[in-house]
């Protein structure tokens, strides 16, 4: 990889609004961290399929996991064509005429094919900053992952090959002679919220609600 | 159709975790009317793709738009199969081993393939249905669309032939051994938020605020 950037190909370079299009890693990056929930996709026997899973990033590969019985993860992991989207709905824009309706968002695409993470060492490694990413320092917390737990799972990693961003912000865009007209015209800016922590029916009394809680966020 | 359940078929029927599935239209439904952007999966050429876009239903069609010249839209109207995944998180599950961390969710995975709504009225009428599902009232409120802005529409529509939903809802579930490790444990409950409604710099003075603003829902 390009250090400066994710370098466009055909398949990820955006003819319409190059504008809204970014392909640095910093972009790309922030995007796919600020999301827990990717759309994984991929084909067999010619239908395509998109499976929402969680993912997380370490440098320039994205990582996603599952049972090892898991149809979906036996089909990528043989090395086949995968696209991994990231998405965040950022808010609606509400024009003055359908046409120029839109949403404010940012996405980021990534073609690659997926490889799997072997060894019990490397398969815990990755489990470790999946938990850590998301609430950092939880793992050493947790009661430690067994042999047959880690056989369970399958993890695949995927260089990021290919890769786009693609983002809109900002306010209404009208027809100069739209802006008459009589209707009310905005923006409804949308948010993923994080609501206050449920504690578990059978957590033991007096257990310490963990700073990370306090401090996760998403989107 | 049946009119009780989408027949699972060998390519979306559950095989793991079938208690977290189901196939009826009520559910199904449910989920894709919940959000407003979609992941739409296809191949060219064998690379899968993924693309975030804003969709609605209409009783057992869904349909999706956008630009007459994007290279989406274009590769899909070939009645190439398609699938539409919907997909709402709904809250992190931190149970007391890595193991056992799940999140709450709901998803909606559809399969099929998609037509291109032709003529300027039926055209006219499925952007109707798209603004008024997510602000009903407001497309009788908004400039008429001009014959140029609806040629430069394409909308697809797809019958929901093969759908099936997924869904996890509750708390922890960990080895029964793993009660008493001390650990915090519960869930993080995560929704979509909708903020308060940002006024367009140029909106007419003395416009008012349109009820359907506030009553304005996601997931």
């Amino acid at each position: 990889m390009n250090e400066e950037t994710y370098r466009p190909t055909p398949r990820t370079r955006m003819k319409r609004k190059p504008d809204r299009a970014a392909y640095d890693p910093r972009t790309v990056h922030a995007i796919i961290d600020a999301g827990l929930v990717c759309h994984v996709g991929y084909v067999i026997d010619g239908q395509p399929y998109v499976t929402p899973t969680a993912h997380w990033r370490v440098a320039t590969r994205v990582y996603w996991h599952g049972s090892s019985a898991s149809r979906m993860l036996r089909a990528q992991k043989g090395g086949i064509p995968v696209c991994l989207t990231v998405s965040h709905l950022d808010g609606l824009v509400l024009a003055r005429s359908g046409f120029h309706h839109s949403v404010n968002y940012r996405s980021a695409m990534l073609l690659g094919s997926a490889d799997v993470i072997e060894g019990d060492d490397a398969k815990s490694a990755a489990l470790k900053a999946f938990v850590d990413r998301v609430m950092p320092g939880r793992w050493q917390e947790l009661r430690p992952p067994t042999k047959q737990e880690i056989k369970a799972t399958t993890i695949l990693g995927m260089d990021i090959a290919e890769a786009s961003a693609k983002v809109r912000t900002g306010g209404v865009i009208d027809e100069e002679e739209d802006y008459d007209w009589d209707v009310w015209a905005g923006v409804v800016p949308i948010r993923a919220h994080i609501g206050a922590p449920e504690d578990d029916d059978r957590l033991k009394p007096g257990t310490p609600r963990p700073d990370y809680l306090a401090k996760f966020r998403l989107g």
